[in-house]
């Protein structure tokens, strides 16, 4: 019997580019992985399995690894892992204060490292000319023969998920920036870009490769100027009607407080923002981009820091009541704040939330330090080449432009 | 070449299984359908769907229906329906002040009801026998032939969906209390319970028949004395790691507000909890029951439940900005409170809430009326026949047994 062969090899090359951008994700994920491993996790024989991997190594994104020494009898099955070499993403976290811009390999290696302080007001178009100075700055001293996938950016605001136009960046002053687009048309340049959330980007991150690997139901708390969630609930990303999920800093928290960036009055991010912990400080509006940094060298809270460590933790306390997670990670800010005033967030914690959901929920510094929203920006990046690295590759940019370059 | 048919068998007997439950659930939610409609929407062929249709009649569960008239060109293909003398399920509405409970056939149709006032404090073992003595009055008034499946019952307080433990219901008073097994006790029966969130369960039934069909992102707010949130995002419940999520009545919404039953200060539930609600219209506490009755008959609001119109809106605004849902169900004595104070509402969302999230959402009545939690807790009770209708039918209670009818 003839079989409709224009048909069925379609879908057999549809399941093998699926295949290909699984295998590959399992060796992102693992960093590396041997090819038992692989054909254990993926259900596929080893012949499968192989020639899965020759073709990945042929498309310049594996290559064998030595194997590490046998734990059991017998051979220990040959490794692979990402090559060095291979392709990568350009990652930007968008702060307010600040821009970090970063080139980001497979495997969550990060390369060359740019970043630039913001003024305020930050018009959209001056901010994507800063932003695509420094992803020109990264892109020239990166190995010019390794293709270039895409771009992730990372903003604080709301990011309806359809096309990635930033709605609202109060922090920012922004309503219905194309900032993709923005970022592309100063680059000149014809490579895809995905927008996203930070704290969503975040959580995403430190799901995938930091402290809530293997761990279904995550917020991961942004501290970025303002404040904001991204939440994991049964393994998914809560999104929302249209991706706006997860906006906690505009929780009300004390409607007598004072007017937020956002219009309304006395949201938590009033009491637990940047500007609220500058002023604690009594450190100059100029030094607020650095605030991470300033907490990071303190070894003791000063007195009047702790006040807002108490807020910090009751504030929680409406996250944990709603979302009732096993792990909340603190981010951005927070990841100091926390170290330093644990005692002050587990006390505001404990007196505002319901016992059941509290005694499910543990707090935690971030698995991948101060850059989970930068490597969750590169996760949104790199999403193409794990759903098919054959039309990832053929839409990446090789070699620095001249434009690029200069 | 032998085939190993044990395996194969079992394994077909459950396919054929779980093809039953969901022909069942599709005719179910649908009333009644043609079985071209079941052809199309199962992706079976004829001769299959004729086949689970006959074995769903032959159970007692389904029976033929005359077709529609004809729409198009062509005989119409025949229908089946839900048989209304099957099997039937116990749903049982607990709330603080009154219990409410009925027998509930497939298809929801809600048949004998009965209900109690309760009285406070409401010790466990006392609600038990009090819902015990409701349940076999419906069990004696309905037909002696109807197997029952189960029971299905709605608290309002934190349930930990592992095993329907009853963590903390704090306007009960109780903590860590086995509800299911003190009914169950109480009734000296061995049928299965199912024990759910009353808002969770609300939200479920709105989402499967009643407002929120064939819509995603659904929050359904459920004033029941205290105040609580069942929400559905992407489809799916939200439910957290414990299946705590949704406690959206414990926001803190003014820290310097009153004590919450929770232990709390301030909760947005102590603002439009139904104390807060009678206060304003200065109504006895004994009449607290009958709130939502009297709220019904009002045709205009007092000018003193406008400020609770408010603040009502002000807290969905927190709701709007975490979840981002497309409808928030407003039901329990939010259906009339909606009703009276619409614009008092809406004023007070918008004052909070971030306009693109606010944008996406619309506030709605329950479709279900004042039964949206009372046929969450049925669908609850339901599940297994869905799953398999003839394990279903053998753990059923046929026929009154004598101290059921006594």
């Amino acid at each position: 019997m003839a079989r409709p062969r224009g048909g069925t090899g379609t879908n057999q090359g549809a399941v093998r580019r699926h295949n290909l951008g699984t295998l590959l994700r399992h060796v992102h994920d693992a960093g590396e992985m041997s090819r038992a491993d692989l054909t254990y996790r993926m259900g596929l024989n080893r012949s499968t399995i192989a020639g899965l991997v020759s073709e990945l190594e042929s498309l310049g994104l594996l290559e064998h690894a030595s194997p590490a020494a046998p734990r059991g009898a017998g051979r220990p099955s040959a490794g692979v892992r990402i090559r060095d070499d291979g392709p990568y993403v350009v990652a930007v976290d968008l702060g307010v204060d600040q821009v970090v811009v970063a080139a980001v390999g497979l495997g969550g290696r990060i390369g060359v490292r740019a970043a630039t302080a913001l003024t305020q007001p930050s018009e959209a178009w001056h901010v994507g000319a800063s932003v695509a100075g420094l992803v020109r700055r990264v892109v020239a001293t990166s190995p010019a023969a390794a293709p270039l996938l895409g771009i992730g950016v990372a903003v604080p605001g709301l990011v309806r998920r359809s096309d990635g136009l930033v709605r609202h960046a109060p922090n920012l002053g922004w309503r219905d920036v194309s900032f993709g687009s923005i970022v592309l048309a100063a680059l000149d340049l014809d490579v895809p870009i995905a927008v996203g959330n930070d704290a969503d980007l975040g959580a995403w991150a430190e799901h995938r490769l930091g402290a809530a690997v293997d761990v279904a139901d995550v917020v991961y708390l942004s501290g970025n100027v303002g404040v904001g969630a991204g939440v994991i609930l049964g393994g998914r990303r809560l999104e929302g009607v249209a991706g706006y999920a997860g906006e906690v800093g505009h929780l009300c928290h004390d409607p007598a407080g004072t007017t937020c960036h956002c219009g309304s009055r006395g949201c938590w991010e009033t009491v637990v923002g940047a500007p609220a912990i500058a002023e604690a400080l009594c450190c100059p509006a100029e030094q607020v981009p650095r605030l991470g940094v300033m907490l990071d060298e303190l070894s003791t809270a000063p007195r009047e820091l702790r006040p807002i460590g108490v807020e910090l933790g009751r504030g929680l306390a409406s996250v944990v009541n709603v979302f009732n997670p096993s792990i909340v990670v603190l981010g951005g800010y927070f990841r100091p704040l926390f170290r330093l005033l644990g005692p002050e967030v587990t006390a505001g914690l404990a007196e505002r939330s319901l016992r059941p959901a509290r005694d499910a929920v543990r707090l935690a510094a971030p698995g991948l330090g101060t850059d989970s929203v930068l490597l969750g920006a590169a996760e949104a990046a790199m999403g193409p080449v794990f759903d098919d690295p054959v039309a990832s590759l053929a839409t990446a940019v090789t070699g620095a432009p001249d434009h690029l370059a200069g």
